[in-house]
């Protein structure tokens, strides 16, 4: 039932955007030749549902941006109204809370930033980041012993400093740079935008772990 | 540890692709003005991790399809080798099998279809793909009463099958339809672009539950 509470919960979630429909009246007639050219208000939080270029970024750069923004907007319906006992929840012994599920996505992010946009290689990382980051990323025990007790808002506010980062650096790059390719990755010759598509998908992945803890919290 | 364990999963995967380093050597210096062609040799199944335009679709088109097929190589990691009674695993009561969450996207995939490329209502779906599709689509007690008793390429056959008709159906499009707005889809104005990376992420959400279920099942 995902999708369709998906839908339904983002109905009712963006009810209030309904007047914006028609700043987006014009887009379908688009010309192809348009594609280089921001689609108008997209970068509004009113159309958050269109996907493709977006103002102050290079086309695909932004289209990507776009995604990003979308993922974690889905990500953040589905911990409207957690409180801190749920966030903190341990499900079984294996398990992550939903709450350091949250800090990894975020440290997902810092480690990608740190990597593409500061050129370092994966685990060089600064003994700051190690430091604020290193649990988060691992998840694991070490995440179920050092990261509870916050309520929702210490996580977003963790989740919307780094992604404030990943935009304004984002902002300063162009499409030749989010294609070009890392011949040594380890997991094969890989772009940029591979890796960045990497770290929106990955905020699925976990939605959907967070989604099923969520299903089974104490009453 | 998600992030690490899928790089380390893929490396494994991805050795016999390391000879292909060369074909794409080049990227690093593609002209913006390139964006209109193909990466190249990123139609091969070896470059999958090179997210961009791909030979054969329009620019855009194409690294959407992309997106579909490095997320579909990351959903089939999570599948090696599981056997029926593992793709029957039950984990309780609320759980839906892996087995039926591999259909679940295969209808998923399936309803955008007819959505998109045949412009149908959401719903309004033809009775053949609803006696198909409609357990799989819903989950729940349906998908548990009717969805088990398969091997894994049983599968894997419905999701390549699908997921071939999306491609042969992506070919013939161009960018203007990827961005043509639905002003009256329920959860806001969106283009075709956010429905199908919806498709596309929502592959993700269900993996993070597969590898969930995974970790798990009874030894």
């Amino acid at each position: 039932m995902r999708t369709r509470k998906t839908l339904i919960d983002r109905r009712n979630f963006l009810k209030a955007s309904a007047t914006l429909t028609t700043a987006v009246t014009g887009l379908g007639l688009l010309p192809l030749g348009g594609w280089a050219a921001p689609i108008p208000g997209a970068e509004a939080e009113d159309n958050i549902n269109l996907i493709g270029p977006k103002a102050g970024y290079a086309p695909q750069v932004g289209t990507l941006v776009s995604m990003m923004n979308w993922m974690r907007h889905v990500v953040l319906l589905s911990l409207k109204g957690l409180q801190q006992e749920e966030l903190d929840y341990l499900h079984d012994a294996k398990a992550n809370t939903i709450g350091a599920m949250l800090m990894h996505l975020a440290a997902t992010e810092r480690f990608y930033q740190a990597h593409t946009f500061e050129g370092k290689q994966w685990g060089d990382w600064s003994e700051q980041d190690k430091q604020r980051w290193t649990a988060a990323s691992e998840l694991g025990e070490s995440a179920r012993k050092t990261i509870k007790g916050h309520d929702l808002q210490y996580y977003l506010d963790a989740l919307q400093e780094v992604r404030q980062h990943t935009l304004d650096e984002l902002k300063k790059r162009d499409d030749q740079w989010l294609l070009a390719v890392d011949k040594k990755w380890y997991w094969g010759p890989t772009n940029n935008y591979c890796k960045w598509f990497h770290v929106c998908e990955h905020e699925s992945n976990h939605n959907g772990q967070i989604k099923w803890i969520k299903g089974r919290l104490p009453r």
